[in-house]
């Protein structure tokens, strides 16, 4: 039974007509053709099917029930890569990779057809003469196109693309990242900025963000080692255990490795692991954090941390952790939740940055607490509060 | 430089004539010559002189200042033992395993002579022919005995002895723990039971408890494998990651390995590792916990957790972790904390169980969160709820 | 392509007719519709056709070059067992766990299902009335059946199945694994026990195997945490490091979880991972092993050892290895080399225990060294003595 | 009692009036000051005195009983180092972070004492101004001048200094290890270079090597990762696994941490870690190396290397270890055993590079086998050899 199948033997109600124009809520991926991409638009069609449980998805727990989130079958998937493999085979190799379940690309294809048809060129791509005004302008129309085709109601632009270098100072033109943020605002579109990359945080577009009216979330997806961290360094802080070293090794294969082999890249995602740290104990421990481009890896990664801390009287003790996951499995249902969050946030006329979804991201916005519990207690206050704008 | 003119030499002002009599508070370890009583007295001693930061003392970190706590100069120590190494011995022997800091014996020699002093027999042993009651008054006039020559202003009675067998249902007597209780409780002393073993849960014990008046706290001291499961375990639900399973393996020499090479004390032990697990999940996930005696290994522990989780779409994921700690080294500033926590609620005037102390515990009393960051915030709120009434 | 026309389509010259009547060599598996045979079956298959390149099989190395080893193509595999679960059924599902490929039950399900038509009814069941040398009978008729009607040149039986509890020295029966073993010798069979059973070492079987001019090996395969165990031992002896303690855990599902969570199957079994530990110092270190079966773990299994070491001048020094696997793909290429071996061995005339193959064995036959490097090489002397014979 | 009070209770028969004038041997090391060399001479006087059993020294095994090595007592220590410590001071520093046993630095203090005053300035310093010829000259005549005030037999020079930066192709001077290294061919020594420094591989002194008529051995001695790598790596290719990647991360504090955290000194030390695999399988396989400065670690050390490996049918597995060690302490015993087997092959005229010894390094001398195994055999038949010529 294929996906569509599946949601059309479904019994119950719709939620408050999902699907029919203009209560469709359009996700557009800045790399969308990417594994993370394919694996939320596959994953999103399988679990709105009833073929998967919504593993991972934290707005499908009853803190978020009745609190106007857009319902995982009104979503419409779009968005820009500078790659052209159909999102089919890309769904095909990921489950190869044992990424995705191996008979889910058959099951859902149809929806993996229809968000392939909806995925412009990204860009610039070297050679590109036009000027950043034009690229922006050009993004922002296909943006228009997208909403005004499918009747949407609103669209959440999720950036999922490669780590790009941190941009020089002195740089005139902006990073690509910023170029598909600006884009974003500029067809009036919420905006998550998943990796670590500039993105809204561009200096030349610090007025378009004030002025923009619109929500947006971000840095940095926080999916393995920083989320054990965001947990692990309160526990020593309040334990009064002082860490003395804090090292880790990740090992990753996939686009996502090969992208942070430069050392440029590199430095940007290290950042935001480190900011953990230092956020929560006021200066960072000593260590370091490495990232290697494993090609054997594949989508999976491994991260060792070792930390070195002091019991009492000075005794030292070390604890270490390894977190074997699949990169994009871990950061699928967050970017879902996130686009449904956005969304919703944009109905609901908030705007402006969303310190709320402190949880999802390395990097947040506003000045959030480190600590993933307090993160979790600003999410549900937040998931309240929209209940009650409902 | 010894503890003792290191002391001499300070020139802050003492709290509130805190060595002064009737100002100074006792504390009656059951266990007095093991490991963890062992590094407390010498390690009070050592803080108290300045000679060491009191690194893993949370009462001692920032929220706690002026809540009326005893300073750490005024603890007078004592306790029960079945053993007669003395204390100076017995921290030699610490010192040698890397436990203590190797000066550290000589440098608070003083205070370990005179806690070794008012150590008094424990029991009972085999043959002994008293009743219950018989025992249990003994222990309190011991205690009675120990308040009246330093004037002390209130002992707490806190059990660090090796985990005993739970008792059998039918077993006319009360386990040792639970006659060491009902003495404190007798003797007008408030209680902790930082071990499994029964102590004041003995049902027979059940209507001396309600009627006390006293404050008292426990079970089992949260300190290692617990203490960062009760930290991963709120990771894992808050973001809707089902764990399958989560499996365990402990090594430990010295005492308390000996000690859990007994089946039954090891259930008492396992029993509480699981419940954080059990009460945060609603169900325990699969996995066993194992306990291994390796004297190899002296007082220091390695654990190892292997967490094997659900991501989206079902894709299999693993965390694992290894805790190399001292065990002594991980529950002495923790009794040291609870020793300070129960001396001020007695003088509060606060009675019956204390769950705002659950941070410090396995399976503590009352209905408290599992989870160590709400633990936290409720260790915090009594601390102000302390400074109001200092 | 499926394997039979991927085979079909090889140009190579076929080695010495392999297929041809009296070329061809029986593989009988006990335990025929397990995991390691499923997985061996279709392995063989799949490598045959050239699908796959022959990972794990030693056989398949340059040293075993024209060593007269019957081909892959040329084994006719039949089997016990006491479950009636198809072989192809059973190779999907082996799929779908990420064991097997997962478009390689498809390629070879034609070989799949010629396996199947020949596994025959293991036993004996509960209520099965036979003595011991009826049932004997009867299974050494299922092997002289299968060779007759297949004009097979030898057959090598195999056990596979599951590891049972180790038989009580009064008991007047022949545990299972030995019914089996007995059956191979009256057929003329020669025979490897891959699993710590019994089989040939029921002292009831001893004048049946001293008289039966028959080659035999085993004892329990040394797949996984053994098998480091079989090079690390040596290192630390070789390097005077005198190893304290050595403790392991094993968390694993499938049916070797299962059997294996029985506390007399689970002794049987770490009776071999210690004994490699023991030959190797003398004396086994401090430690212990478990084995846990964690049915969320599927045929996946995680190993970890943690060994305390002494350095220089008494130095505490720990080498912790976790071992991540699937344990069918460790056994498979490891019981088809011993298909290959055995059935050479038998055609070159040799009988008796064959220590040559302690490589493949927790538990050899005969003196042979624990340590994996002398294994080798004795394994590669073999194989010399086998090319001479050719 | 001190470790010389102990030395002369000994009753046992001194071997060969090891302490008489003209039987003694002289160990000169280059970082004469260091943890190695210092734990070195404290372990030796240590051992020689009956304190402790010679843990970790393979010479002192069985093997190598009546091969006519020089006693540890009738070793005599000197050395260059640019430091000023003093040796007992050094010892005291070592004690305290645990890498020597508390009372060591006084029961061997006489023996420190001995061997500071035998330690000569090394360099060549900022701002010197003699010619590689004249640092060379001054370096040989202390060495001569070591010789005769103790009347030695014969001295081993021992490089133990911190990794030197590799050498730029075109540089005119000789690096520090080859002006040492030259020094001891002039002054007529047997030389060990247990760094990844060049030493006598520089190609200024191809020539002086090929003609002087003394034994060496080296380099860059084989203490932990790369040790587990030499057995580990072997199984791999023995059991026809093919490794798909093998990445490596070092955590290490003391003075070779801070040498290693220039990228040109690791460079030249992970060399040697990649070369036993690209020895062992032809090719090296993917993954990096990372060598971390934690100051916080001190002395100790953790190295965690994660292998991921093909299994049957492309099935992917995985092995990670962590050995935690303190470099020194694993080194040490190494020196010793280089020492003596170098002083004796000089007695027994044995001249050149001594590929017997590659057990000891991660770049040994001439062909010999990567694998331990063979390399323990080849040092086992040269224990032989030169028990024949005693």
């Amino acid at each position: 039974m294929t996906a569509h199948a599946a949601r059309e033997g479904r019994t119950e109600t719709p939620h408050h007509g999902a699907d029919s124009p203009g209560h469709r809520t359009g996700v557009w991926f800045i790399g969308a053709r990417g594994s993370v991409a394919t694996t939320a638009t596959a994953g999103c069609a399988a679990i709105a099917a009833g073929l998967h449980p919504p593993t991972g998805m934290v707005t499908e727990t009853p803190p978020f029930a009745d609190t106007g989130l857009p319902p995982l079958a009104s979503l419409v998937f779009g968005g820009h890569d500078i790659l052209d493999c159909p999102l089919p085979k890309r769904a095909e190799a990921l489950a190869e990779g044992g990424v995705l379940p191996y008979r889910l690309p058959t099951a859902v294809r149809s929806e993996l057809d229809a968000a392939d048809a909806e995925i412009r060129p990204g860009g610039p791509l070297p050679g590109d003469t036009r000027t950043d005004q034009q690229i922006i302008a050009a993004f922002a129309a296909d943006l228009t196109d997208f909403a005004h085709r499918h009747e949407l109601a609103r669209t959440v632009v999720i950036n999922v693309s490669s780590t790009e270098p941190a941009p020089g100072p002195d740089d005139p033109r902006l990073p690509a990242s910023s170029l598909y943020a600006a884009a974003a605002l500029r067809a009036g579109c919420s905006y998550v900025n998943f990796t670590p990359s500039t993105g809204l945080r561009a200096p030349g577009l610090a007025d378009d963000v004030a002025d923009c009216g619109l929500p947006h979330a971000g840095r940095d997806g926080k999916t393995g080692q920083t989320l054990l961290r965001s947990v692990l360094a309160p526990m020593f802080l309040q334990r009064a255990l002082p860490v003395r070293a804090w090292s880790g090794s990740n090992l990753l294969g996939g686009g996502d490795g090969a992208a942070l082999a430069d050392p440029a890249a590199a430095a940007a995602k290290n950042a935001g692991k480190e900011r953990v740290l230092a956020d929560t104990f006021g200066t960072a421990p000593e260590g370091e954090v490495h990232i290697d481009d494993v090609p054997a890896m594949g989508d999976w990664k491994t991260a060792w941390d070792h930390i070195a801390f002091d019991g009492f009287l000075g005794s030292r003790m070390v604890l270490q952790t390894i977190w074997q996951g699949c990169d994009s499995a871990l950061a699928a249902p967050l970017v879902l939740d996130l686009a449904r969050l956005l969304a919703r946030s944009h109905e609901a006329g908030l705007s402006g940055p969303r310190p709320e979804l402190g949880f999802y991201f390395k990097d947040p916005d506003g000045g959030t607490s480190p600590a993933l519990a307090e993160q979790y207690a600003a999410l549900l206050a937040f998931a309240e509060r929209l209940r009650g704008m409902a």
